[in-house]
């Protein structure tokens, strides 16, 4: 069967990432015929893998999969791509106050007693509140207006007690949605970190979100899905018009190109919906949801060196910066699993992004290798050998990265039009994800459930198989996260000081009434 | 001179709006060829004058005008078209707590000792915070980064001590911009409500924002303006391609037109960017920016009664309604100035719209009879004669009303790029304005402004005049606000009890002095 403009689709997947190729694949596995229209010249939307002599290869995007991402695990081993551990045997580092402390772990380690009882009880609260909010309604939260209405920097300002914690609380948050605390809505940050298995899950490289990557990057899986889907993906193919008026709905593309088809699965970011004229008119709430809702912001770069001189060090490239000078916030080792293009990569994320995007390249580089210098204690670090880098801030089709942030008051109050499907409009995209959302795996998770959707209306599947579950992988394999007693225990700096308030209360009177009692002041029974 | 697609102009206007036709009127009369591109099948983007038998004419989108919005009033009496005060001779009502309070003026008149404290405190204290945000620049203010991490909620959680002030701060958030305080970055509001004039200014009828309508609808403002433009104003003429890597920028539209200019203004609201594919992509703060202001939410309504009930029990039909029921926030009368076709307008704001939009046109309209039935205490206002209105939100190529709000960290981050030009974009749209942003008012002086800049940048114009102040109308002269001593100078609930605290604990010493006194305790000189 050809696929020629103009011809009629069962389905246009707009959008050729994870997300649409995954939904695409889906519908042809069935039967269905889909074309999958593709704005840029090359599929993998977030994910982009680049080769080239100096890198081997490189993902400038979406890297980094681990335990519970089960989806996305699954159709890497569909296509045979491997996925390597990323370096964690030596130490991690935390750089804080000008120094740098070694550590083994997932979080950073302190010392001061008050603060390991207020970076224990932030995360134990944070994890608490997201229990009770539900992955798949945020919105239906017995706190949801609540928690909605603050940022989360408000929530901080109420739960840590130490600026050293609070500190580590805005890098936390940082590095897991690439915004700042005071931007996003408290009910989605701790809703984003629930459907990604809780603070552990999410910060975690080993048995955490960080755990792999793919041998030979990301971008292969795309790859395969659009060489498995052929001409039916259409790069270079902007949709500016989606049009539902009569029977087929009509899309048109920048290329001045039409398709036609029974439905329309809509695989972008929510906010990239706007580059869309839609006629009739999308509904209110989904016409305003979808300039509420921005991308985080964040430079990705890889800094390689002629050696692996950390791992020398005995420190593993694992880097958690806190330094409002420091470009980057979290770096983990890039090196080949094969020990080959030491690398390490690093993040610019959110303030920080938008502050030095005006920089050059090269002026970046160098502030990078200097914040490396001084974490490792290595002159080493000043002089690479090679560099990389890709700011997502400045792509008209993703819009940012990593995923998209939902500021105060806009997940109540739009939430749940988010994958209400429109006339013959369905959508995917891992924003629109219950499990991992910002993620790859949500992005599969997202792309099959739209094409279920799609295939139920057309009669092909129950509406009870929308949602599938998926089977864990065993290739990886998810630990539990096991707390301790006096993690789950410990009280916070302010229950703590309540407790000696009152420990020192019932002191002072016991010892005030032992010391009436031998001075003979108590009646005697 | 002919205007038919494909031909070079000098400049291509993207938006039909009082902003982009203030912009090509500008370009014109300096001698310069340029041509309007409107989405819509009308001119006045977010102005929309309609006319019937059962209203003559309402306006369903901006309507109000005031003292110090010179440039509005100019461009009115140009085109021979007159103001009218908005009836404001009886009485005001303030509805809270499920019961009428008639009263004068500009804010409801509070009772309780401690309530007029606290409602002095906090007008004045956004005003005297506004004194220190520059128009022109908001992030320079001295405090601009700690504003902009709170939201307004968070201003008014520390300036407030009451209830009743903290419900009353809400409304006058939701009346003025159409959004919730806790959606809204504070540096953002109080910048807003600086811009305009001051919390008296933004919320008067009598001298303030409010005072005057067009007569015959603010419609024909624009409709003047495109008749002057002729056949340079193109209708139904969506942009979706802005491609500047040539000589000129090129330009297309949805019916599949091409033009060409030497430059291009962009009048649209920043989130409306969206709709086009740009080529080469925006720089990385302005693609993020855009992501990032969305607009408030509103829907506009106007009852139709025989009769102007209203005035004959004593009120104007001005209504501040504070109640979490009732549809409208804030009602205003919509007789025509001839006191024929009696009418209330009222507007459904903010979570309220988002909440009602779902309902009928009919179920909508029951709703607004009967509060307006409870709060005037009259049966008349449940048997309206006609009813007409517009839900903004739903609205594609506005993106909702009145204006873009911006969410806490915005400002501080992007706002510096909102009128940067883009190799040969220039912006304009009420937004991008330094008085009465949001309003008609903005968008002639933005509109004007961009259009300068372009005639500045072809060496018709010099860099200094192109930001111009205007000359007070004469017909619609301010009167200044004059603030009492009382207002200057009462303490806040806080300071009061700190007083209170003081003088108790003077007059507890003072009283046991004397006392001492009296016993003989203390020793005489």
């Amino acid at each position: 069967m050809s696929t020629t403009p103009g011809q009629t689709y069962d389905v246009i997947v707009v959008g050729g990432g994870i997300s649409g190729l995954c939904a695409a694949k889906l519908l042809k596995a069935h039967g269905l015929s889909p074309v999958v229209l593709e704005a840029r010249d090359r599929v993998g939307g977030r994910t982009f893998t680049v080769q080239n002599k100096e890198t081997k290869w490189v993902d400038l995007g979406g890297a980094y999969v681990g335990p519970t991402q089960n989806r996305i695990l699954r159709l890497a081993r569909e296509y045979n791509v491997k996925t390597y551990k990323v370096n964690e045997e030596e130490n991690l580092v935390h750089y804080v106050n000008g120094k740098s402390y070694s550590f083994k772990g997932s979080f950073p380690p302190m010392w001061n007693p008050f603060i390991v009882l207020d970076m224990n009880n932030l995360l134990r609260t944070m994890d608490q509140m997201g229990q009770e909010i539900p992955r798949e309604a945020p919105w239906r939260a017995p706190h949801a207006e609540e928690w909605d209405k603050m940022t989360m920097q408000e929530l901080f300002n109420r739960i840590c007690w130490t600026r050293t914690v609070h500190q580590f609380a805005k890098l936390f948050v940082n590095v897991n949605v690439t915004s700042e605390p005071h931007e996003v809505s408290a009910l989605w940050f701790l809703w984003y970190v629930k459907q990604c298995g809780g603070t552990m899950r999410i910060f975690s490289t080993s048995n955490g979100g960080q755990e792999r990557k793919f041998v030979g990057g990301s971008g292969q899986i795309s790859a395969c899905m659009a060489k498995e889907l052929g001409e039916r993906v259409k790069l270079q193919s902007p949709v500016y018009r989606i049009d539902q008026t009569g029977d087929a709905v009509v899309v048109e593309t920048v290329d001045r190109q039409t398709y036609k088809a029974k439905y329309v699965i809509v695989a972008t970011p929510p906010g990239l919906n706007l580059k869309m004229h839609f006629n009739p008119e999308l509904p209110p709430l989904r016409n305003q949801l979808i300039h509420r809702v921005p991308m985080g912001s964040v430079i990705k770069c890889m800094v390689y060196y002629k050696e692996n001189f950390w791992r020398k060090k005995g420190y593993c490239g694992s880097m958690v910066i806190e330094d409002e000078g420091a470009p980057i916030g979290l770096s983990l080792d890039d090196t080949k699993p094969d020990g080959s293009v030491p690398a390490i990569m690093g993040f610019i994320l959110a303030r920080k992004c938008r502050k030095l995007c005006d920089l050059s390249r090269e002026e970046r580089l160098k502030k990078i290798c200097e914040i490396y210098c001084k974490v490792l204690g290595s002159e080493d670090a000043l002089h690479p050998v090679h560099y990389e880098e890709k700011n997502w801030s400045e792509e008209e089709y993703s819009g940012g990265c990593y995923t998209a942030y939902y500021p105060p008051g806009v997940l109540t109050q739009f939430g749940r039009v988010l994958r209400e499907p429109v006339g013959k409009l369905y959508f995917a995209g891992t924003e629109t994800a219950t499990e991992w959302s910002g993620y790859m795996e949500g992005a599969v998770q997202a792309g099959e459930r739209a094409a279920r959707e799609v295939l139920c209306v057309l009669g092909k599947l129950p509406q009870s198989q929308v949602w599938q579950s998926e089977p864990q992988s065993l290739e990886v394999p998810a630990l539990p996260f096991v707390t301790t007693f006096w993690e789950r225990n410990l009280p916070s700096v302010g229950g703590f000081l309540k407790l000696v308030g009152v420990s020192s209360f019932l002191c002072g009177v016991t010892g005030a009434a032992l010391l009436a009692h031998k001075k003979g002041l108590l009646p005697r029974s």
